[in-house]
């Protein structure tokens, strides 16, 4: 682990400076597959409603490594004997590198090619990269070592435990981050002060009793990020058009259609055949030049879809109420029976999966398995561990909370069209009685 | 002017919220034209300096609309009589609107092109636009007074004076953005303080007198904002590869190379052929999708350049003091002589024209014409103007600056190639010496 | 109600400008009734535990005059039909002075010696005070309005609604004032967004439904403000002090005690005998230099708390989980039966009144009378109010909260004393067993 | 040096937090001579002009405490060699107790009685007291040596450097503090950056030579503060009435008046007979008891100028430019002419001492001694010294600052009943003509 011969410090906006000590760092920094972040959005299509949020997946690895960086260097200036110090560069990579593999609109699109972005950071940190050959040269299995932290099966549970929990770096980063860039400044919390209650024990990285006002703190900034910028509705409008245009393409790929441009990566993409070479080709310039392009395409639900994201022509909603969901779906179908296109106009949205996203306790004779993240825990002074929503009320509050509403998004332009096929309650719902 | 029915807002970080109470700017804010500036940077390639400089043009022309909106409800609730209300509307469009000729990197391509964004703005307002469409409803010669408030020839001196002067809503928004977007609080200044101190008066705006200390506060963090941010070495190294990019890329369209593939409006925009609906092509996804391209183009000087671009590997440089820019011609005449392309792999940069910059007092004998900006006014107790650098030390301190460096950037693996012609001081100075 | 020639400001750090338009309110800002409040900080003795909590209740009163301006300025800018237009100066003059009778060290003298601040507020505002004379200049019972407002019997519901409720002016101010100067910045919720949602309706301030949110935000940032500032230990242990100042100094009043020194007005508290001249000659310089001459009488145990509380020598305490209350009274008893003074040397305290603190829903068949605030509602769509803890979750979970503990607070070096009486059990829980 | 167990932490809202890790920092910060610096205000008077300005010198002393601290542990981190490791806890001791002989209103008792703060820092240091028995456990002459870095007079001059230059601590924590609490926030600059820059060489605290634009921020922070807040008219309208009380009371005690009331500690001020025990005894608490006893006394003058200071009744001014300075005194004497008492009605003030006070660079022939602070000085690449305004044209704009103007404070009350006697020409100057 060569030391730089003097620090050096990227300025941040979240954590003013961020600190790079070690030569292994800043090398992975300086790596191609590193800079191809700063052409993903931490945010995908949310700058369509808050334009603030153009900050970038490379800034936010950066967040991530820094906050992991500042927890380490209080362990061990505490001089704790539950943490392994000789745990430190592979924790600080594996916090660097995790979001390696996200693609262009990760979200969106993930949901409609099934892949996982952490699969893919683990490819191209054990595949032929730049990113490889740099940990490779610490040891000749570093990178297998980062990768099966990113994967949660690396021998040292605490090192999983500090980088992938429900209180890790990578959510404190993406929370201060999305809060300063969007502007929405209640979903600020107190970071030197979360840190400040964080204690290595017996594999896991706990919180000291008294700090469980500020875990409230900190879940209370999450849950009004998602109702305020995660969940937001136009947010939920711009997803759909997005996936609804790779929907289109895809088909118009499967079914011979001829493009008159589509990029090599993109085609790849929709045949499933991507290596990691073509992969990071992936970004979101291209995906944007695509759609650009493809508003001139023949096939004209593809160019409309492609138009409404590049112009911003969203779709329209109404709201039901949770207990009203058979409503959207009676809406929906009159749409439907009066001519509307199922596939590309219409879709019923749900976004309030709250207990998994803001807080999940753990439910009985439920393993932690899969992606789910470990609980929050609390260390009793006697030295017992306690899980917070069984001590505090207010996080218990968010943890069960099933609320929220269904929301039915539609192509305003075509349901006017056929406005006269549809009953007047419809109408007034949707506000075309005028 | 038709009011919204309902105040609309925009969630903004610098602002916290920008207000929209008329129809006409909430449709311009709609319109293609506009949204087009979400995908124009508003530093260019300083994101690769300042990771957090991601923000775009369109965050900064709802700022600047927003500090006209609330310079002239100022002016409004004080009831000054040397404000014209009835040129709010036309005022806050040509705030909104002025910037919405800037293409990708402008500053860049601009250097190398030789064409005007503001000209291009005027040529969008007043061409077969929505934005045209919209302002022509208000009254048919209405794009033609908000084109004319940006050239600056409008009838109304007071209303181009509010627009553009050393003083105006655009600086004052764009100091706030960049400092904020970048982190460097350094060129924070007290916007409601200034605001506080603007006076209509006699067609121009002025400060009045006891707000002289809030100029100079405004002043020193643009002067900050300068050295720290627009100046700083690693940003001029990006636009110098940039416009070498642009420049060779241009050589090879004009000497008959084809191209695997190059965009359309890149091409007319070489050929200068560009007319309005193809420069709204033009945006930074476009650019950077071709930059991508090219770096596997034939052209070994071409993908080059574009591979640094793409993935940040950057020219070098050292410094030489200003009363040393023979040596840094001696130099790089040295590295030309040992075999270096003095077109693609070196430059000396000089980009210390403070006076302009920061802040320019009239000279004796020379106009305002051209693109020079009115100066600061102080109104004194008993009417009269004085110019401010006439009664601020701080801000004369920074009108006659003429301090800075030469830079000699080079492309680092070139040199050494070539090291081994190279006379020892060049080397000892370049650090090829070990 | 005369307009000031020029708006004046105050610039405040949590405003940033507090803005005066009208002769009056400048006027009453300038009498020594309110320039008394400078002598009064905002929160007692919690400047022993956060020592940048040093604001006087000047600066809040300020404060919840600003609010109070921009809540009503907003509702006159919408032309809301529920808003009385009239009701401004009133209302203006109701925030500003409703903390006039503020006594020094309130919260502890109140609890002593049974007084009530708003009454006195009232006193002072009808009595032969600068205050009376100016509200008097506007019409004669003009006085007695601004009187009942805060009486809460005001014809106005309305006003009195504004100027006291869950979420009035008052209580915005003070968690944002007390959050900036104690540095607990997990105590800050977003005005802007609050201010957003307020509504007039039907004689009441009502929130509309979409501000449900940000009214969590508001309370759970008072939430976390009682947890981490206004119970926290060390600030309930000097105020436990100051409690027995006051009743041992009472208790040597009563007894005939010749004091070395004694303010006359601090004299006539103890007997009960209070004017307003005498009361507006109440402030904390007085009680602090009558404390610090106290230190130097004879009465040993007055003298010892006096020093205790000048230099900061505060009481121990150890803490007992709210379901073994009896165990702390049982340790108490020992203490007692060891020696120890009950009435100066230990005290059990339980400050977790959190319903009534932080949010209280209306229990049903329970009227809002007395001083009970009224709750907080939302406006449905339909036109309907709901009060806010049926529908959110997180404020339901604060509401009904009856967590904390007991703390047993004593005199360390008399328990040492008396340590070789006390059995292990206890020794041990005071940590004496060394 | 005993570590203590746990770090100990103050929440302070200019630095977050400030970190106690040595048990005898713990200890001194608990005896009753450094919480008596809870009662004596940082900025005197300004609080009656910035009403947030209520801060104590207890928290500026944890202040500069803190950035002492920092700037040791980055020597420490950095591994410096001309930093004196064993000097740490002597410095750290040193900057926490270097304001501790501060008296109340310090800054306008010194002027009127001729003392001297920083030797009765040193005399606490070095007399009975809490403070000196802890100080003496650590090695018999540990007092001697802080009062001597206190003094200027210790063996390692960079500790002295470090603990008073004209970028020390000290100023940097009352700039950020000050424009904290007044809520002045072009008053601020950034720390982080300052202390990045910041070397120890030869002796001395230097600048490395890329960080002299972060010392313009601090120096430009430092000017607007002066102009803003520390010159503002209103607080020395405050301070002269403050001094001419002092005056008033100081000649009543030397001619024999019968005080109604006058503590002992503020009589032996008087009278020059103060020790350091009574010394202590000195706070605001106490003096405001007597000024507010004294607006009851015979004596109408004091009476009078204490109800004035109490209520904050100032005396208003006029101005006069710079090079009217004779006109100010013709004034003056006109208005003694006419009947009003030169000593307490009235009262010439220059206070733009500007080139002392923002920076003063070294006069070439003039040493630094007496209480001159040594310079700033960057650390040229080649290792040579420069100091700052040789190289920096806005340090040397505030430099040689001679601007501001001259005010005549009057008794306006007074100056209206002689009114009758004055010329049209004053009468106008005073707005007593109408």
């Amino acid at each position: 682990m060569t030391r730089l011969e003097e620090e050096k410090v990227f300025k941040d906006p979240v954590h003013k400076y961020i600190y790079v000590q070690d030569q292994l760092i800043w090398d992975l920094i300086n790596t191609p597959e590193f800079q191809r972040l700063r052409r993903i959005r931490q945010l995908g299509t949310t700058y369509l409603t808050f334009h603030g949020a153009e900050h970038s997946r490379f800034s936010h690895s950066l967040g991530v490594y820094e906050i992991t960086r500042r927890i380490i260097s209080q362990f061990e200036r505490s001089e704790y004997r539950d943490w392994p110090r000789e745990e430190k560069l592979v924790c600080l990579c594996a916090a660097l590198l995790h979001d390696l593999g996200h693609g262009p609109f990760s979200h969106s699109i993930e949901e409609v090619m099934e892949f996982d972005h952490e699969e893919w950071s683990c490819h191209i940190i054990e595949g032929n990269t730049e990113v490889n050959r740099l940990l490779s040269a610490v040891e000749p299995d570093f990178p297998t070592k980062v990768a099966s932290i990113i994967r949660k099966t690396y021998e040292q549970p605490i090192v999983v435990n500090l980088v992938s929990s429900q209180m890790d770096a990578d959510r404190m980063d993406y929370l201060l981050r999305d809060a300063y860039f969007t502007g929405a400044n209640y979903g600020t919390f107190d970071l030197d002060r979360v840190l400040r209650v964080l204690r290595p024990h017996q594999g896991r990285i706990v919180v000291k009793e008294s700090g469980m006002h500020a875990v409230e703190d900190y879940l209370m900034s999450r849950y009004q990020m998602y109702w305020q910028v995660y969940f937001h509705p136009v947010t939920r409008s711009s997803e759909i058009i997005l996936r609804k245009i790779l929907l289109r393409a895809q088909e118009l790929c499967h079914s011979g259609y001829s493009f008159r441009w589509i990029p090599e990566p993109i085609m790849r993409l929709f045949r499933q055949e991507l290596d990691v070479p073509t992969y990071l080709k992936l970004d979101e310039a291209l995906v944007q030049t695509a759609f650009a392009a493809w508003t001139e395409e023949e096939d004209k639900l593809l160019a409309g879809l492609c138009s409404r994201f590049l112009h911003r022509k969203l779709y329209k909603y109404i709201t039901f109420d949770r207990e009203h969901e058979s409503e959207a779906q009676l809406c929906l179908e009159e749409l439907v029976a009066a001519g509307m296109n199922p596939n590309y106009e219409l879709e019923i949205d749900f976004p309030y999966d709250l207990p998994y996203h803001v807080y999940r306790s753990p439910v009985e004779g439920q393993s932690e398995g899969g992606r789910g993240k470990p609980p929050i825990l609390l260390l009793e002074p006697h030295g017992g561990l306690t899980e917070i929503s069984r001590r505090s009320d207010v996080v218990q509050s968010i943890t069960g909370m099933h609320r929220g509403q269904y929301r039915l998004y539609y192509d305003e332009e075509a349901a006017k069209l056929i406005s006269h096929r549809l009953k007047p309650g419809v109408l007034t719902r949707l506000g075309l009685d005028a």
